[in-house]
């Protein structure tokens, strides 16, 4: 068992600062326990009530006569020293301290004494304080308080994602439930004054349910045990990062996040880079990367072939592809002779390989099967223009069938309303990634072959 | 009356090359002017058959005992010769020729004989061929062979896109019928064998109807023409332009594609600068900026503030303003004062301004008002989170009352799932733009900003 499990898979649960009070933190933490399997482990502490929602109420985490792997904090940051100490004390293994108001806000005292109290003790490991919590979809855990009726729930699935920050965090894993990829792993760490990135990092690289680690950091706490932990971890599974403050000016305004030093933006790109982590410019960026890196196959090369039912989408594309510095594929010349015997003479056999408009789902399945056995394409982009009269579910019909085999990277970019988006989410749900936007899909596959490249140097 | 109103107003309209074949062109053309205002002043011609769809079909326009102000080609190239003469006999002072199958796939001989009827008249103005057509949303005009079950129809608004490409076109319009904006005109000119984009230009810079011109191009026929003209008209109204084909490598592709030379990337990139075009990198740009430059007042200068309930989203989003060299403003002294007074301690009163997790609307109201009566801030960029208890349908009416006499550009980002969305789309119905990204609201302040500096200085 890792030494950081029971913030993922706690038996018997604490909430410190549990409440009955509406709209309250302490409720919301306490509420989404009741609602979850360990409803019948979790007890609320609060030395103010007999009994919350219905449940005995315990004046201090030792008075419950059970083991405690997990303890949730929600009390006012100038209680947090005594309710800590009393965890260490009854060897409670983790603690998620949520409350805010520590060395964010220049807070010196409270901070030191709940260091203090991290530092003297062996056996309890915290998380926080001014976190969020974490989230489990294996078993339904969450320790956050997010209000389930504004927030989504994420598929089960196989990306992690760690977040210095809360509240980005949980926008972002509320986003992630409108996707067709799934949530293994969440965890947002605030101000790390015990459980940092690496720790988190090296859990995740360690945890068999996670393929994808990404993350939002401010700050490396320590660089040297960070970037260790980063480059075993990168071989074996991608890391995305969005680094916040990645200017200068934006540094200030990290101190008083979180209350670390975003540091210079050269070196940790140079950092980034070495360690084989990918850096994601924004959030589309960090979205649009672990889709890919979950989704896809890596490619052999940096060579892209663009197919498409429209001239213009196509250019406009193979513009992104270059511009990105990826390379238009060269097809084959004994396949070049095959398209072109096949294919209309309206068909420009060359790449991008325009279909043209009255292309239909068998141009396009020959077209992409043939990409998929030419040794000079690495990853394919097919473009789709559903506003033609010949095209309808039929190419769903075959992009699935080809999707199932394929051994290079295959993405779809689709543009429209209605019809095409309705056809866009049969796509996804079949498993195969769709964008709207050429140059969003062209980053993305950039990304992939840096990735790619980076095992196979390193490998 | 301009030269070019027939393609937009025409009072008869002949469709030569009409059919009453199932998922031909030639019916899907003829059925969009039965479906419109003009089905009783549509002509059919087509010498196979007597009647077409009910209606009495035509040997030649010639035949046709009305005035014709606009004639629909949609007949194979080989016969576009002929049946365009007898349009310049028949003086039709607008002809749209539809039909593919010169210059762009290197056809020589049919092409010098249209170019030898448009040299030889001048009675009659020409669009195309290889194009799609026209749309005008205040007649509800549609000359094109979209399936409407497949693509959707644009609001009537004050945008208006001329586009090289047809099915590119097709796709943008399409994709714009999911948007609060909404279409003027739209013009796909093909092969320019004519009419081309600095004609088109001019006649959208004369549009009353037309607020921001937006455009897809891959070459310029003309560069002293279109260069005055567009001078002119960026006084007047914003031009966005997307450019197919920047990269030296995707040259080839366009001359197959419209028949056109792409030119040197740096030399367009210098001539849109200096002729205040406003370049979109990609088509996600183009949808933003003209939305933008549609909906917002221009600002006066570089600087924005940050309004934020979460600090990391904040940090990003500081991070992708200065990335695109615009300015996080200073918060005048005095207003820093008066909020430092409102508001909790809690609050950080700076760029990111950061109102923490529970930020009322009351709290944002306050903020955002100060903002605008803040010398130092041009253009104000509101992050909501929308999963924090504390933030509910009251943001949203406070912003729709604050936007009404707003005089700087004022932009929402907000990132989640189904509650996010719902108002998203209030806010976006209330006349107040939304993005999911900072990066991409970013870049929209930038272009925003970079027009009135144009103005500004030329003006």
């Amino acid at each position: 068992m890792h030494l950081l499990d029971s913030f993922f898979f706690p038996k018997k649960v604490a909430v410190i600062g549990a409440s009955g009070q509406k709209e309250s933190i302490g409720r919301a933490i306490f509420e989404n326990f009741l609602n979850g399997s360990l409803k019948n482990s979790t007890f609320p502490v609060n030395p103010n009530h007999d009994t919350i929602l219905g449940k005995k109420s315990y004046k201090t985490v030792k008075g419950i006569a059970k083991k405690i792997d997990l303890a949730v904090i929600v009390v006012p940051a100038r209680l947090v020293p005594q309710v800590l100490k009393e965890c260490t004390e009854k060897k409670v293994k983790a603690v998620i301290i949520i409350s805010a108001g520590f060395s964010e806000i220049g807070e010196k005292k409270v901070t030191a004494q709940v260091q203090k109290i991290i530092d003297a003790n062996s056996g309890t490991r915290v998380l926080g304080p001014n976190c969020f919590g974490t989230l489990c979809t294996s078993n339904n855990l969450n320790t956050t308080f997010s209000a389930s009726e504004k927030t989504g729930t994420p598929k089960k699935g196989t990306v992690s994602f760690l977040s210095q920050s809360g509240a980005l965090g949980v926008a972002i894993i509320d986003w992630m439930s409108t996707q067709e990829f799934g949530l293994s792993k969440f965890v947002s760490y605030g101000n790390a004054m015990d459980i940092d990135e690496a720790d988190l990092l090296d859990y995740f690289s360690k945890d068999p349910d996670t393929k994808i680690i990404t993350m939002y950091i401010e700050g490396v706490k320590e660089g040297r045990k960070f970037m260790e932990i980063a480059k075993k971890t990168s071989l074996k599974k991608p890391i995305v990062v969005l680094k916040g403050g990645v200017h200068g000016k934006t540094h200030a305004a990290t101190a008083s996040h979180t209350g670390s030093l975003a540091g210079n933006t050269e070196v940790y790109e140079a950092m980034f880079k070495q360690a084989g982590i990918i850096q994601a410019k924004d959030l589309q960026e960090l979205f649009t990367f672990a889709k890919i890196l979950e989704n896809e196959p890596l490619p052999k090369g940096n060579s892209v072939q663009i197919i498409t039912n429209g001239g213009g989408f196509g250019i406009v594309t193979a513009d992104q592809v270059l511009y990105e510095g990826l390379e238009l594929a060269k097809i084959n010349p004994k396949i070049k002779k095959e398209l072109r015997k096949a294919f209309p003479s309206t068909v420009t056999i060359s790449n991008p390989l325009d279909l043209v408009g009255d292309a239909d789902e068998k141009r396009y399945s020959l077209a992409i099967t043939k990409a998929l056995g030419d040794k000079n394409v690495d990853m394919i982009m097919v473009l789709v223009l559903f506003n033609t009269p010949a095209i309808d579910s039929g190419i769903v019909r075959e992009l699935k069938k080809i999707k199932k085999s394929a051994k290079k990277p295959i993405l779809v970019v689709t543009i429209g309303s209605d019809y095409t988006q309705k056809k866009r989410k049969e796509l996804e749900k079949a498993g195969i990634i769709t964008f709207s936007y050429p140059s969003v899909a062209a980053r993305g596959l950039k990304a992939l072959a840096d990735y790619a490249d980076f095992k196979k140097n390193h490998g």
